[in-house]
């Protein structure tokens, strides 16, 4: 946790109502950092169902493998989330903490270890006192309270300068259901989530199998197009848990138009909260959207979008409010996707800068320039080959990442 | 052109002899650059073949396409590169100023204008003032010489902090061949070549399809196993270029046993140049060798070796001087390889950290600590799951990168 807070982050943390079934509390195992929480637990009420999406990193943590050996139940009872030590490349120490973790977990709840969920975050390669963590569970969990939401996001943080919550309402079937999320950034944040970890709760009675159809398109439009640094970490996770609380009629298919007001408001609150992932990179003090049409395919526009998200070259230059377009195109034509440098069009800002494989003819840099003082800066690229279209989000790569990255462990 | 030479850089530019057939010139044509060379002009006789590996991206430059289009004559009597600007994304007002430097360039030798090859680096997406190319050729010109080469090495320089030369002899069917190679780099320096521009010059007797054969896997072992920062530029080109004055016995394939120290040779000095990039990578304060073993295949081990060589969290760890191994790990799980976090074995400067899924049992950091500190950070890595090898090499990520990217233009 940094000392000082993003000047990308939002004015304050949202209202999280309570969600029927969950309940949440936060609290101190001294794992790693002093004076700040680093522990979380949430409670869900029996007939919890739950759906996931992890790492693809083959050197995933222990914790990730644990959520997909349980995630093919489809019924969680609790989460349990450290910060401060990832429990990754642990070895079968790794393993074992898991399990502890999960009988200790289970034996408070009074359910099966296999529905319990766990995330470790912070530093790699490091045994997990997984002692400390049984010790201070039963004393964290006296204060769980469906009111936690912003307690939890905050035991969650690691590098994070602000904690990142979002929440959004909608109906299925007319019945009104309610949606929470939070999630913690901030380094490592890349395509395939990278070290990220969100957690979803929902008052809507969904079966797993849903649950699942909707949470993996979500997370290709929100946190798969969002990147920091192109570094994909081998703990994200990203799980969502639905009480059923609210009562709405059954759904059985991910197509049941019943569904649209309930997509929406999880695009929505995801989008929201990768966004904030973004606006809390290390060292980040630009936001950037970079909106790509006319690709092939919108697979094909977002790893053009991320390929430019990622360039050193072009994030540096935002840092240094240079509209260096030049280094965007370069980006575009290394990106793997077609792309015809004679179609290419760019704009920074909303000012067209280039077209047809070369510079706009009498295009005045003033009004880019003013836009590349602000905080955020919005990059515009047709392709000009198809009808695909992305949009992703990142931020500039600014001496503050060096600082940060270079001093983490100690 | 910095005014800080890299604390990496060799002690003095090599020297390079003569090779018979080639003449070399530097000047200013006042492109860009006051109170330096950015004009080079190499001449070659008669019966000089040529082979060439050119940059992969969409968005090339005007300078690649004629290149591309020139390799499959075969013959080559002229070489000319600006440094200042990069003639790329520049449109059609970009292919004429590639045409207009190829006639001048022909008349003044006297050869076709396919024969006359053309680079230009520097910035991206501003127009090319080629009538100062064409005023500046016939001056410099006059000062044509065989032992230019490092004139010529000054002349291409763009963020460079010094010349880049290397030259090895070899022997075919017990004939002396001498080759020379010089190159610049040094942003945007990644797999598929990057920003750099590298030509080679033999006075061996070769068919440039033979040619082509040898150059093609060498640039894989040498300047497609380096990275800077992960960008690929659009203005790659590696040329070599053979005038045949050194009368060796024929040869008509690349599988020629004669070729045996010839390979060596090009081997040596391709990789020496390769390491002279990352040496004076932007910002670059140390030196990483990035060993690879066991892995599926030597392709699969060199695609580990870069994205632990392209990852921001490994290089300001190495800038930090911290030997953050977990981070090395997450690289290795990311890569898209095969490999098994239990068979993974990380060694940094020889000292064995991790192995078998975990750090080794009562491993000392005190000499990896001490190691850290030096100019030449040495990772070796098994993969533990096939036979291939490969070394790649990088640099750290310092905030001397920040700030040369984030001013360029400037």
């Amino acid at each position: 946790m940094s000392e000082t807070k993003s000047p990308l982050a939002p004015a304050k943390f949202p209202e999280l109502p309570a969600i029927a079934g969950v309940r949440l509390a936060a609290g101190s195992a001294g794992i790693r950092y002093k004076g700040r929480t680093d522990l979380m637990i949430a409670t869900l009420d029996p007939g919890t169902t739950v759906a996931g999406v992890l790492t693809r990193s083959k050197s995933y943590g222990a914790p990730v493998g644990w959520c997909r050996d349980c995630l093919p139940g489809g019924t969680a009872r609790a989460l349990v989330v450290n910060s401060g030590n990832a429990n990754t490349f642990t070895g079968q120490a790794g393993r074992e903490a898991v399990q502890r973790t999960a009988a200790a977990a289970a034996k408070l709840v009074g359910c099966a270890e296999q529905e319990v969920f766990i995330s470790s975050t912070g530093v790699i390669g490091e045994a997990l006192a997984v002692e400390k963590i049984e010790a201070a569970l039963p004393e964290v969990a006296k204060s769980l309270a469906p009111a936690n939401f912003a307690a939890a996001a905050q035991a969650i943080m690691t590098t994070d300068t602000f904690p990142k919550g979002s929440t959004a309402t909608a109906e299925i079937g007319g019945v009104p259901v309610t949606l929470n999320g939070f999630c913690k950034g901030s380094g490592m944040i890349a395509p395939d989530m990278a070290t990220m970890l969100g957690y979803l709760f929902t008052d809507a009675k969904l079966p797993a199998a849903v649950l699942q159809q909707l949470l993996s398109p979500a997370n290709e439009r929100s946190f798969n197009s969002i990147t920091v640094d192109g570094d994909t970490s081998t703990s994200d996770t990203v799980l969502i848990f639905a009480t059923g609380k609210a009562g709405n009629p059954d759904i059985a298919s991910a197509e049941d138009p019943k569904l649209k007001s309930f997509k929406a408001a999880l695009d929505r609150v995801m989008i929201d909260l990768a966004q904030q992932i973004v606006r809390d990179g290390e060292g980040a003090e630009r936001f950037v959207t970079i909106s790509v049409t006319g690709a092939t395919s919108s697979a094909a526009a977002r790893r053009v979008g991320l390929t430019i998200g990622n360039s050193p070259l072009v994030k540096t230059a935002i840092a240094a409010g240079d509209a260096n377009w030049g280094r965007i195109a370069a980006a575009v034509g290394r990106a793997g996707e077609k792309a015809d440098r004679d179609t290419l069009a760019i704009a920074i800002g909303g000012t067209l800068i280039a077209e047809k494989g070369g510079p706009v003819a009498g295009y005045d840099e003033t009004p880019v320039a003013a836009h590349m003082k602000g905080r955020d800066i919005r990059i515009d690229v047709d392709l000009g080959v198809g009808h695909g279209k992305a949009t992703v989000w990142t931020c500039d790569l600014t001496h503050r990442y060096i600082d940060i990255n270079g001093s983490y462990r100690s």
